[in-house]
């Protein structure tokens, strides 16, 4: 007699099969979910990575978040398949040190409150030479040898990306739309390639970005449950996007909205590689940005090259930017005089403070 | 007979040659201060640029603030003339529209009260193609026909920096170790090149970043005064740090510790843009800066090659990383059952919000 | 033949009267704009206290913002008079060193941009013994006597509240009710009042408030331009709803969002206080700050007593307190084991700390 | 054989006692460390409740963070014990569901991440009416009939505080003089006490507080963990430091330092709130509130009334506040055209934002 059905988040790995089977023997009916066959891709770049790339999402100024996204997608469609087969369990085989134990957990516990996990007792075993996680973001490496923070990663780690001393000797050009801060369409002057869904442009942006060794770093980060961890990351796509999305939205949007927005961003990182992607705050969070980017909207044009980005040009209906006024031939709707009482009014303060500076002098003498 | 003396800060441009005449036929004394023959560099990487890497200072997720930092350090040095020789007067070639002079003349204000400015009526003539501002940090180029944000910056504007698709094939492989949040030493493994005074340091970066094109942007920036205009910078040197200064920090800094200072760090990139590098909450917020750097300490490893950095290990005395705790081959002091107790009391807040939803759904039926 | 129509923001006093007198003077047709007699007041209301009690919007600590709320609503209204009857010009009474005048006018260049404003050369007579501004919200005392700090302000100075020493003897018990974040209802227990229209609440709330001598400040504040101000300020009912919102809000929002709406809250005030009512970053975060009140939902109970609000108790439909959950006398679905593993991941960070500290002092030695 | 040696931190009360009678039956050595008879008030004054003063410590815009701050003594305290007696157990009475726990255990981590903590199965007995907690700067009330958030306290609950009904009829006048941010000296004007010791200060604060019933809330707040929970405090002296503090900070302090050492005291309050007293961030965070209050000095008068605390005035020698430069009825050093152009100058964005939306309803058109 069946203990209950589990709906294991299965990778096809050994961790996930070794589970698969000890469920088994405990008496459990399992549910294998097989992200890749179960075509999540979709969803994956319009529900969970364009959010990211309207927050310039960033975790400690360097991660893309690639795998804290991901986790999300993933186990919200594990409780929608628990759920819809009456399962009472889930299980997974993230190892209990890392952040994407809690990021399944917390998720799974946000949506489905009454659903138990399995802690299941895989044997840690010393994984040669380093292990992996890949999805259509990104691939992160660690562990093995990588955890001496010291040591060079070898050459032939990446998968996703180009070395860049073999990528191609020119540079391609792409033209990225945007409207509301998300992209709407990608196209290559050079070939006339033309994308316009969110999973057609994102797998294109890693295409070039992967072509011209685009998106690698490594890093030593500081994990949720406080640890500092070194990661390796390549995320072609992303990083290209991220430095579009930056661009466009700094040409559209009002000063101070963005700087409060940038808070928001920081604060939505944070989040999102905690694991509280689905959480009041977050859910707030996102609210907000969205908001924020009812005018990003334009063309950024932009090389790719031997792993760099460069931004060369945008346009904009709704820009902010206002030729005429700023330019330096023209005198437009401008009065000098009105930057010399602006910079008194600003200097009220810092000649009080001169003043009292100069008594507190005066009066140690 | 003289109307007073006037110090003025002479590029040796066009604008302030004319300034020095129409000074001179106007009845004052000139003391034209050439900030190139005063040599301030030296104190420029240790009191301006040195803050700025401390700080990971940056201006809108993108300028690295090289003109921002030169500013009041020019203005400083001014003003020191000024008091010196009896001078009433200090004056300046930026124009109304631009930030420069709200930073110069906000330094004077803040450092010299009682001195006056000169608004002198610098002829706004054409100046094809471009303008541009040079100092040890950076070059800045704008106006003119780049004035247009579609318009593609020419190949040949760059002084500073290798165009990448010339540069070396092969990359210089480099050594920075730091001290209190600075740069102590750099050393070139290849040809053995070390350099530790703070200018020796800067200038071989400049050196090694410019050869291999590293640091071009082009970008659209808030201006103080709420205008968007387009700048295109290289900051070779800048650009370097900047990236094995956020290595050594995140490696050896506290993660919460790291956070708050983050928030100081951009508010500090704020004040500096602005023109408030002398002013009492700038004060507070480098004191603040600085007292956060006092662990960041150790060596970084990194690469550059073709307008990249890659940062390839690093090492410390006083990094918080643990490479036992962290290992996903050793149990170490880590017991799993207290994730899950983390991650059910995580979960607390999102159980509640979820029955609360439940409720509300509930009593929509 | 009139050199134009003027728009003239008109309090009765002797400043806007002498305004009036000059601006025909010179030529100008004149339209008196009378606040008192224009009704405003339930708009005030609806459209600016409401938002700032959702905020819980304070300046600097302290400050209910009473004058900062008027000014827009106002300056909006006179806009509207000036677009509809072709005017030119509109005028105002408030003098050059304060907020007000910063804040009629950017709410002016925000609506109307090309309107033209007067600068009326009033002339500054000492005002005896003190200046004063009233309005629904609240009354504001200032300049004069008031301007040395250390003197105490008259007993005889407030208009709108009642002298605690003097109140009565006997609380007003009120229930004040709220749905998205504003109050739809106030009642008072012994004496069956009951109001239910904004500014039906607003004044009860006022009355009751200023018959128990509640919310009165005597503070130094710091002006937009940079100055320090004494300013005594009296605002009975928006102190009440303060408390009460506070209460409300506290019992029905999310922990986490309330931490990123209280940030948003301290923007706004500042927003509010510099005069940026009407600006793009005050509609996002009003935007933003709206969208947190969805579930500020139920009743606060309070008391109004010699000066003082006591929150007394509180209920809600949509309340996140579960009693079963917090209460020390029931188990309930809380495992105290959970709270041990949280803590023990807690202390990772600190336990490095500690690590790293004590290697340091070893090494010392 | 002995099992080994606690140290208890003994209340005296039943839970504690329980606890204590249970470690001796399990075989331990137990050292009872008694709070009250060990001294620490004058450093609970003088090393917890001075920062939080400066810090102008509120948690979630209501509670004075009375327990809070206590907890870190405490086990400071208990800690040193451990140390001296070679202990190797520490034990508390703090229940599962609450911060106390979380404070107490976060802080022995931290200062001796070697001791062991003895989980003391104490039975959850229903506690009528309610639980308290005492202790210097405040007292706590909660659980029990106060665990329904609409019931109402009783009258009699209060024991550190008159009922305000029942409290004098003619108000305590005093003077706090502060120097870098924290009291100095207390005096009353009209029976001439005066107090210069930290613990005298803070007792006699207490006094005339608890005597005019200063200091009672009522709040439901959000406890670490993520519940929400109803709390009574009555924090009589706290109230008036708080008062009195922000009045000369405000004074003393510039407007933008103010603003940023606003979000570190928010912080700073998080962080105690949460038992994070000894962690990195909070030294870091303590340091920068301690450097901003160089010149928070001087004296504030103020009034302590039927539950109330009014400022009637306040001089510094470091006051940044200038009467001359502020007055209304003087010119000084203070052009209005300087305000014309401040304001134009801050109107650019907002004529652009407004230009832009024109073109956008154009367009719509």
């Amino acid at each position: 007699m069946s203990k209950g059905t589990v709906v294991l988040a299965y990778s096809g790995g050994l961790d996930t099969s070794c589970i698969l089977v000890w469920l088994k023997e405990q008496g459990y009916d399992v549910i294998a979910f097989l992200v890749f066959i179960e075509d999540l891709r979709a969803e994956f770049v319009a529900d969970f990575i364009w959010p990211a790339v309207q927050a310039n999402a960033i975790y400690e100024d360097r991660y893309l978040l690639g795998t804290s996204v991901a986790r999300p997608c993933i186990a919200r469609r594990q409780v929608e398949i628990a759920r819809k087969e009456g399962a009472n369990f889930v299980s997974h085989g993230a190892t209990g040190k890392g952040n994407d134990q809690i990021r399944f957990e917390l998720t799974c516990y946000a949506l489905y409150p009454e659903v138990k996990k399995h802690g299941i007792p895989v044997p840690v075993t010393p994984r040669a030479p380093w292990s992996m996680d890949a999805n259509l973001m990104h691939i992160s490496y660690e562990s093995g040898i990588l955890e001496n923070p010291k040591s060079h990663a070898p050459a032939d780690l990446y998968l996703m990306t180009k070395n860049p001393e073999d990528s191609p000797n020119a540079p391609d050009v792409l033209e990225i739309e945007f409207r509301n801060g998300v992209p709407i369409r990608v196209s290559n002057e050079k070939d006339g390639t033309s994308e316009e869904s969110p999973l057609g442009i994102f797998s294109y942006l890693n295409t070039v970005g992967g072509k011209h060794g685009v998106g690698r770093i490594d890093i030593v980060e500081n994990r949720f449950i406080g640890m500092k961890s070194r990661g390796i990351y390549e995320t072609p796509g992303g990083t290209i996007l991220l430095q579009a999305h930056l661009d466009i939205e700094t040409f559209t949007m009002d000063k101070e909205v963005r700087r409060i927005k940038q808070g928001l961003g920081i604060k939505f990182s944070e989040l999102v590689y905690n694991g509280f992607w689905y959480s009041p705050e977050c859910d707030f969070v996102r609210h907000c940005i969205s908001k924020s980017q009812e005018n990003v909207e334009g063309k950024v044009m932009l090389s790719v090259f031997k792993g760099q980005v460069y931004i060369l040009g945008r346009e904009s209906p709704k820009s902010l930017y206002n030729e005429e006024l700023v330019s330096m031939d023209v005198q437009g709707d401008y009065d000098p005089c009105d930057a010399s009482g602006f910079i008194r009014i600003n200097a009220v303060r810092l000649r009080e403070h001169h003043r009292l500076q100069g008594l507190a002098s005066t009066t140690k003498k």
